[in-house]
């Protein structure tokens, strides 16, 4: 049988693993890297690069990179591209497990924040477990190791609660903040908002706080009254992504009591 | 300066708690422990003091042990309640800080999970910093290390994403969820439920992840639809909880598609 720990990083720089993730480190033999094409795709892997050496020194493991395939957007349905690139995504893993791990090996792949949040590995590895059911390699078992999100650094360093008394939390993404209506909105963590959505809830009372970069050499913080804080929050993300080529961010909008 | 460190242990055994959270550990001179009375407040001060032998052996820092307060529930009025109750527990914390922790001293309390998910210390700590701001004792700094949650335990275990494609996800409590319309409820996160109010949920085509004790040694999990799994859900809560005199416990409910 061969092994696969889905390894939660943290968001950032090696002192957010887990003892747990860094006793996983230490079983693995091969660890897999798929990162996207663009900007940015070489400083994500030296992070990862970094946090090997960091608690492994540089023998005793295999890494193996590859490039993830693009989403395709010509479709205009969604769903549908997404699970094309899904698809060929585990296409891609599964033969990459096929011709470079061998049975009774561990592999891992090093995930950034956590493994279950706004991440489709844990489904994509759970479908190949099914596929290999009884293949002749013996099959495929496999762990997922919890990691901080960027929800936890960006509460821990705006040193804010995450939730008011008895309130709800909502994660979730730009793309939703988009198009809802402003009033359902009170107290919401939003990823992968790419269009600043957050410039729809001008004037309603809602305090903003920002993160760019979370947990990296690189972040920056913008908190307070999203009133008052729009501008220099937004010339704040194009100077970044301009210095950078490109920008991982996270905020929390809260509506005002 | 007196500096206090509110560091995320996880939800139980040493190997959750992040380098960053060891490194904060070794720096601290005094580790308060606040815990409510009640059957599990000793198992719960032991999961701590035995983080820190794990960490630190026995020696180089001192512990100081306090009941929280109870929260009264007379007026009937929760909102009321709880603000008088995190009042009470504010004034407990300022005389322990004052008594116990000298000025260019570190002290540190160990929170379960995140500092910041459902735990009133940091507006609480917030709030003391301010009314030590020019304090003759020079005033208090803190900083927040973050933990891996419940949450992210749960999904861990049970090896599930929290999210399918593009979904929100909603962290809420079971006293709302004792009186929402079920129909709000598409992926949603449950903490503190004591009244195992899943159970309205019968018939919906919902699917529950539930786990108690998680990332402790009685951890237990129950997993799947809940119209087949909630006899057994039900039986096995009341069991766990009469055996050890105390259940933590949180699951995810997710309508099927």
């Amino acid at each position: 049988m061969k092994k696969l720990y889905l390894i939660g990083m943290g968001p950032g720089g090696p002192e957010y693993l887990t003892m747990q993730a860094v006793d996983a480190l230490r079983r693995v033999d091969v660890f897999f890297m798929l990162e996207k094409a663009g900007r940015g795709k070489e400083e994500l892997l030296q992070m990862r690069r970094d946090i090997l050496r960091h608690y492994l020194g540089d023998d005793g493991y295999r890494v193996v990179v590859a490039s993830s395939p693009e989403r395709q957007t010509h479709t205009g349905d969604y769903a549908a591209d997404v699970r094309t690139w899904h698809q060929q995504k585990r296409r891609l893993f599964a033969q990459l497990l096929a011709d470079e791990l061998q049975p009774g090996q561990c592999g891992a792949l090093l995930l950034w924040g956590d493994p279950s949040l706004y991440d489709q590995t844990v489904s994509m590895v759970a479908e190949l477990v099914e596929e290999l059911a009884g293949d002749s390699s013996g099959g495929l078992d496999f762990e997922i190791i919890p990691g901080i999100t960027s929800v936890q650094a960006l509460t821990a360093r705006h040193r804010i609660p995450l939730n008011r008394i008895g309130e709800q939390v909502t994660i979730t993404t730009g793309r939703h903040l988009e198009t809802c209506d402003p009033a359902e909105i009170e107290n919401a963590v939003v990823m992968l908002d790419g269009k600043a959505s957050f410039q729809r809830f001008r004037g309603q009372g809602m305090d903003i706080y920002w993160g760019g970069y979370l947990g990296c050499p690189d972040e920056v913080l913008v908190g307070g009254p999203l009133d008052e804080v729009l501008d220099d929050l937004l010339q704040t993300r194009a100077r970044v992504r301009e210095e950078k080529g490109w920008l991982m961010d996270i905020y929390l909008l809260r509506r005002r009591r």
